[in-house]
Order: structure tokens, then sequence, then C-alpha cells
């Protein structure tokens, strides 16, 4: 039987609008995916990430690890990747992160699955959109939780009848250190043998609160970068590949997952945080202006407190605000992340792209290590 | 001893011409090459495909195989690639392909290899050219055959003596329904529980011969990305490759591979096929225009057949025509497959780049799924 | 506590100068890598490399080995990677390479680190940098030697004042053949089983001294490409990545890292060396001009000796010369490695862009293949 024009069926989902979101809503995400080392060595390939935790089997081993365990932000990507067809295939933007912990070590061969629950709607001002947020939880193969954390979101509405949606939900302005966890207590002796791998000299007792760490050194983004990235982590959002629509946005181009901006900066972060240990939880983020191909990223760190963990000697928390800004380098040109704007008002430099506030893992010094 | 710039030799090999291919001849090909994960997730990252059985090894073992099956396409590529150093190193064009089969299912840690028979070739009237057709059968370690494909190329003659070549082989227009085989028999209650993660709603009973479903969104290639590609196949056409001798060709660029065009569109083709469980057969395949880095590619499907499979009660093939136009959004810009040309005839619409007419694995509804 | 901009720290490294490098230092480097699948097929996709012995575990077992080996060229960028935060961060120029042996395999799943002793020094007379030499190894997790090479790099100082560094070391204009080494002994019959894998037609017996073999065809590099390769290997060199900071450079954009010429070359040179079995060493090497983003590499071999292994009958050694000239096509256009330039000197051509100087080890023609 010939093909039909008039029968152009509408079977393919152009994603949830606005209207689509029940507060209490469960979404259970499709497209389980079974980590590999291939994606492992792809991460490390887009981003340039040298952590010895995730590219040594050696170094976790000896650590108390079964192997290499897959970085927390392939992980975070990963579960991101699976929510956008239901959460944000129509979102006009990306708002912010809160309340992130991860949670079981994920190592190669693992299966994640995602699932996010909407915690809140409320329709905007102009009639057009509304903010949506979620929980989202990625979960391993045996249903032990590898991450959660919550989003929001504006997504744009389908019609345009008001809807009366208001309740935004409460969300915590930070994880408490008391809540941090990291797993395995480091032998000091382990810990001092396997130090020459991490290449770094500082450890949790000599950060300094109000310290800032730059990072030396940018990374330029090519299209075919962030686009390979945001594939691999099989996110769908069109805004990302379609040079073709992009064209006709207030852009003129492709905007780069904001995600592979995260990953950029915190592989520069290597730099001054060597011996980090990973990221125990996110405080917030925020991407604060949109990246495009071509743009150049440079990262620093500012240390905002530093607490020990509760069920871990060997490790304290540093509280880290990593921040990128494009096309300026914050060593030789100098770029803050708060500025005075025209008006006289505290607001981001207009440079600055990302603003992610997280809790990193550290190891203390040791008595053994005087 | 010095290197005498008057010894320049040929035992480089510059590949086979039109006066080198003999009907019946077999061409066993160099290069086996074992599927790893590596090669799985690099895939992903170049494609953006997120069908599960090819992404979770939790998904399909729940689906009765050893773990996540490499995808066919992938297997096609390698296959194919390691035929172009025999067959079309010195191709002009690559005219079509017909009555290819999937046979077993592939796993990472197989081998692939390849051989190929020369069906027959005819010289073209412009006497500098001739078109072969070739069997071209992979192979896994075991001696399984995985693919089986004809496939015919327009290739540079030699010489311009007449070489009288003409005995075209007669090609079927159609793998019959009644010769597909898809292997495990589904349990619908397994199928049930598995569900989630296919994501889609719709099985084989849903779909209407005559149906066409766009797949939204485009995905803009740069060099970069098919150039990653084509090399992960070990494909060694020049075309795809070398600026510096393209620029003077008459395209003034690198063509795409036209296979990452077929990946790209089965990509996009998940969405509204969402359940499809892998391609049984190509009834047959041409690559109607060349593609470019820059171009934005739409895809859609056209059903225009479906068939009961005879060894399997619980998968169902669809008869699926596979339609890739570049730098026009379908849905937005409307552009159909086949037009009338400014002579009034049928011809294709100048934008469509892909013509894959092919049978895919669908599952049924099943009694207890009511 | 609120970040204060007045604490901005060095804390992060900026990498060693000409003046922190002393004469029989030992230099142990941070970041121990497991080399994986998805190493070797990245490696694959970013070069296009086609070697057996690399990419089918069948041929390799066929072979004598465990499975398929890492790529030597594989082995190299990880433990030059290693490398470049210590001896090069501050690198004007990467002079040259003498006295490189390859010594175990490498098999996916091992894990490599590297050590560099400092050979000597020598400040140049422009009084802002000197050159230093190094002599790099690369272990397994056995301790066991997979690497070592000669290195010497022109290093910035950090200051004006005179160091006095004088102390260059002698090094080796060659490896001798006699210290070649080869591991397995090739059974002929197993050869001759596996000689359709490799493709090709010539052995050690066949390879005449001054043979020049051009591998046909160019290969365009994107930025993409030999930035993805660049951060594979953990190569963390500026100079490759920030075209922020480049556009301020002499060369106005982002230098290529010149180990993925090598590749790019070694991979075209499959063409003319189907049966080689891997490089044994490498006599000297040189990057002779800079490659871009855009550029097109072609590549051609001169043989300038070959040479028995003392401890293996069944391989012998070439010693080979691999040139890569960039935009220019050696076999269409015709380019020379050495020509006398303008003032009647002997030069390289100024397109000329790697000098590789290595033996390799190629199977001999045994009795039983007559």
């Amino acid at each position: 039987m010939r093909y039909n024009p008039a029968m152009a069926t509408s079977r393919a989902t152009r994603g949830n609008f606005f209207e689509d979101f029940e507060t209490g809503q469960l979404l259970r995400h499709a497209i389980p995916r079974t980590v590999t080392e291939g994606d492992v060595s792809l991460y490390i390939a887009l981003t340039g990430d040298r952590r010895p935790m995730h590219c040594s089997a050696e170094v976790a081993r000896s650590l108390g690890y079964a192997r290499e365990r897959v970085h927390d932000l392939l992980v975070f990507h990963m579960v991101f990747g699976k929510t956008v067809g239901d959460v944000s295939l129509n979102a006009v933007a990306n708002l912010g992160y809160a309340d992130l912990r991860f949670g079981r070590p994920v190592y190669p061969g693992d299966t994640l699955r995602a699932e996010s629950e909407v915690l809140g709607r409320r329709e905007t001002s102009s009639g057009t959109s509304g903010i949506v947020w979620v929980r989202t939880t990625g979960l391993n193969q045996r249903d032990e939780v590898v991450l959660s954390y919550a989003r929001w979101v504006m997504v744009q509405k389908r019609g345009s009848a008001p809807t009366g949606a208001k309740d935004s939900p409460p969300l915590p302005a930070e994880v408490p250190a008391s809540e941090l966890h990291f797993h395995p207590e480091l032998e000091p002796q382990m810990l001092s043998e396997v130090a020459w791998a991490f290449g770094g000299r500082a450890r949790w007792d000599d950060y300094v609160v109000g310290e800032r760490i730059d990072h030396h050194g940018g990374m330029t983004i090519e299209e075919s970068d962030h686009m390979t990235a945001t594939r691999l982590y099989q996110n769908t959002a069109l805004v990302h590949f379609d040079q073709h629509a992009m064209a006709g946005s207030r852009f003129g181009r492709r905007l780069m997952y904001g995600g592979h901006v995260i990953s950029v900066a915190y592989a520069a972060a290597m730099n001054g945080f060597e011996n980090g240990l990973g990221m125990l939880a996110w405080n917030g983020g925020q991407h604060v202006s949109p990246t495009f191909a071509g743009d150049t990223l440079y990262a620093w760190t500012e240390i905002t407190d530093k607490q020990p963990l509760t069920n871990n000697d060997s490790v304290g928390a540093l509280r880290c605000r990593l921040v990128a800004a494009k096309n300026v380098d914050p060593v030789k040109e100098g770029v803050q992340r708060r500025i005075k704007d025209a008006e006289g008002k505290d607001a981001y430099d207009p440079r600055v792209v990302l603003d992610l506030d997280f809790w990193l893992a550290m190891p203390r010094k040791l008595a053994s290590d005087e």
C-alpha cells in the first residue's frame, strides 16, 4: 500500500508541556543504561578529567573500592539525560538544582535508571510558561539510590488557558554537613602510599575558608565536543543539536548542554584540589548564562566553608563554589563572580556562566602523616 | 643507506578498479575486528541512539539475550567498512543495497570479519566506469553469519579499453515477510515488566499501513562527527577525510559516509517506534543525495506494510520507509519523499538524502496485556 | 563566610620552570591510568588505525598474545601525557625524542604510570629559556617497563638570573638492531593462516633499503579531533585547548599535539606495511613544523635499513623514516623530506611536519611459505 500524506500521525512524542504535570506525579523514565568502560573513556576524552579514583583501578582498589568508580558527574549526566524526554523537552530554561546527594558508588557494568516526582508547579505571569519542580532519583540495577536531586525548569505551556498552578515547594538552601557521608574509612598508611598518584600537596586541613583557587588555563569547546557529550548521555534536548532550528532562535545557534560546562569546569578544578575524593552533595547550582561552541571556559573555586564528617575521621568536607566564566582569563584579565551592575546592584559578572555550590570530600591530615 | 627519490614504489595499494573484478570472485576482506564496549559507547555518542536493547544489559537479559546486543547498524558499519578497501576505494558512487538480512546477534567481545562475492559487472556507456554487484557476508569468530547483503557501486575503470562486462545479476525487490526471523519468543509477562524501559505506547497492532511518523527535531552534523564515526568503522574511503583533495572535487568538500546518515536517521526514529526490537532485514536502500558537514538531518518513517512473523507469535514485522531530508524541517516546513519535478515527472524531493526500506521487529499486543 | 577576593591563592600548580629542574632528579608523575577497551576504541575512532594486532582479539591470540594488544602509540601517548604537568607545561618547544624502546606488551585492563629522570639541562643564549633532557619510563601495575625514551624540551625560565646550567647529556643516535627484541616466535603455519587478516603481500624480505612508500590519501584534522585525542591521553598542555589565550600567540590559534600527527601518519602507513607487527624502537623523532586544525596530513615512509633480529628468526626489523607533510599530496603534487633552501642549504621542506625514525617489526618469509 502506498503512503498517504494525509495520514501523518502524531504517534511520535513531543514531550510534556506545563499543563501535563501534576504535583505528586511519579515519572518513571525510560532507557536504562549500562555504564561501561567505553563511557568512562569517553568522559575523559570529552572533558579531560584526570581524577585517579575514576581512571585507575589500582588507586580505587587501594582506597577500598571494587575498581575505578564511574565519575560522579558522568552518573549525574546519565541520570539527568533520562529525564529530559519527560521533564524538559519543552523547557524554556533550566533554572536550578538543589539538595543533590550522591549515594552508592557506581562501577562500570552497573545499569542506571531514573525516576522523578513532581514536587510542585507555578505558572509564570507571562501566561505562556510555568515552573516545574521535580525530585529525580537515579538507581542502580539493585534499586539502590546512586543520586537524588531537586531541579526546577521553566516549561512552555501547551495552551493559553490559565492553570492557576501555584504550589512551589520549599527547598533546602544547603545539604547540612551533618548529613554528608563518605564511605570507606581511609587507612592513613594506604593514603600515604597512594599520595603520589594524586599529585597534590594540600589536604582538608590546609584549605582556608575564604580562599579562591584559580585553576589556570581555558578549554575551548567545539560543536562536536558538546554534542558528542550530550549524545553520550542520551540527552535529547533539541536545542543542543539542531542548527537549522536554532538559527531562528534568539541565540541564532545551538546551546551547549549546561552539564558539559560543569564537567569541563570540574575537570579544570583538579588543579588545586588534586587530592579530592569526589563530590558529596550539591547545595545548589545555576547556569548563569548560556555557553556556545567556540567559547573558551575558565574556572575557579571559592571555599566558603569546611566541616569534618561525622561518620569518617579520615575525610573532611570542603564547601566549594565552582565558578566558570567564558572568554576571559580570570588570572590574566581578572573577573569576579559578583559585581555591581550599571545600576549599582549586586549581580553576576555577565561573563560568568556557571555557579555551582557543592561539598567536596578531601582527605584529612592524619597523625601518621607528620 | 640514504633514501633514493627515484625508488618510490607502488607497494601501497590503491584499491581495485572495474577491470580487477571478476564475476564469481570471492574477496576475503582483511582486518577482523573485536567489537567492544568502547565501540558501543562511541556508537551512542556519535548517533544519540537510545534503543534499550543495545544500551542496557538488564533489558537485553530480561528479553532472553546474553547481554546488550551490539546495535544492528554498528554491525552493518563494521562489516561494510572492511569491504571498502577491496570494493569501493575507487567508487564513483554507492548506488544501492538489496536483500540485507541480519543473522546471529552480536555481543561485545565478538570478532567480526567479512567476505564478498562478486555477483556481476556492467560497464557504463561512458566507458570510464562500471557497476559492480557484490554480496557481502559478515561472520563472527564462530563463522556464524551475522549479516548478509547485496550492494552495487559504480567503480572507476583503470584504463579506457572496453571490457564488454555485462552480467548484472537479478536482485530481489524485497525480503519476503515469510523469510523473516526474530529469535526469542517473548514472554508476555516479561514484555509487560520491561515496557517502562522502552518508553513507548504503540505495539505492532497499533501501526497502520499508510501512516507517516515524523520523528521531530534535527541533528546537525560536524566534520569531526562523521569522520570519527567513519574511522571507528575503519572505513578507508578517502572522500570522507581528505579536504585538500576534495576541495578540487565537484562538491568542493568532504562527503559524509552515507551510513552515518542512516544511523542518525534511525536514532531519530526511536521517537514513534520506542518499542522496536531491531532491524530484521532491508528490502533496499539508496543514498539519494550527498550530505555534508553542517547539514541538519531530519527523518520520518512511512509504514508501507505489516506482517506477522511465521516463527514468532509475540513479534510482528513493520515494513518501514525511513527517509532523511536535510536542512528542511518536515513538520514545520513540510517535505515529501517524492514530488513532481519541473517536467512533471515523479522524482525525489531534492532535499531528501536517504530512502531506506526495511523490516522492523515490533512486539505484538498479547492477550495478557489487555 | 564570604569569599574575600584578596585571598586568591597560588595553590593551583603552574608546572615547573627551567630553574626547577635538577640533573639526576626523579619525577614520579601522578595519575596512573587503567587502559580500557574504551581507550582502544577511541584510538581507532580518532586515528583510523586498522592494525589487526590491536583491534582483533582473535588475530592477537593466534599470534601468541593474551588478547588484542594496546596500540604502541596509545601506550606512548598515555605515558607522555602523564609527564606534561611536570616536564613541559611551560615548554616553548618539544625538541625531540631519542632511544625510545617498547617493552612489555600492554593489554586492556593494565594500569600505566610514568616516571622521568632529569638527564641534563642547558640554558639557551636568550637567557629566557633552557633545554631540559629527561628519560621517561612507563610501567605497568607489576612495575614492568612498557616504554622508555629520552626527550628534550625547551622550557621557559621563571626569572632572568643566569643559571649556568650546561650539562646536556650524550644521547645515542640510534637503537642498535642487535638490541631489538620481538617476543613471540611466530609459527610459520600460524602466520600463513592469519595472513588474510592483515591484507598485505610484502614481508621483511621484500622491502628494499632506499625504497619510499607513499601511503596515499590525506586526513584533515578538526579542532575537536585533536583536542579529544589529547584529552584522552590526559595531556594538559594548554596550547592545545585554549583558543582565547592562543589567539594572542604568534600562531594565533591552538597547536595540535604532535603525537596526534604521529598517530595519523602511522595509521596511514598501514597501506604498504600491512603485515607490520608493531614498533620496536624509535631512533629519533622530530616535530619539524606545527600542525593546526584544518590541515590535511599525508604521509610516506622511507626505508633506510633492514636487519634480522638476533632473538627471533621469524621476524625482521625495517628501519623506517615516517614523514608527514601537510596540505600537499606527495603523490600528485610531489614533496621531498629534505630540499635545498633559498640559500642552497640542506633543509626540511617547509611543508614537512614530522620526521620519525623507527624500527618496525615485520614477519619474514619462511621456508614453508614458498
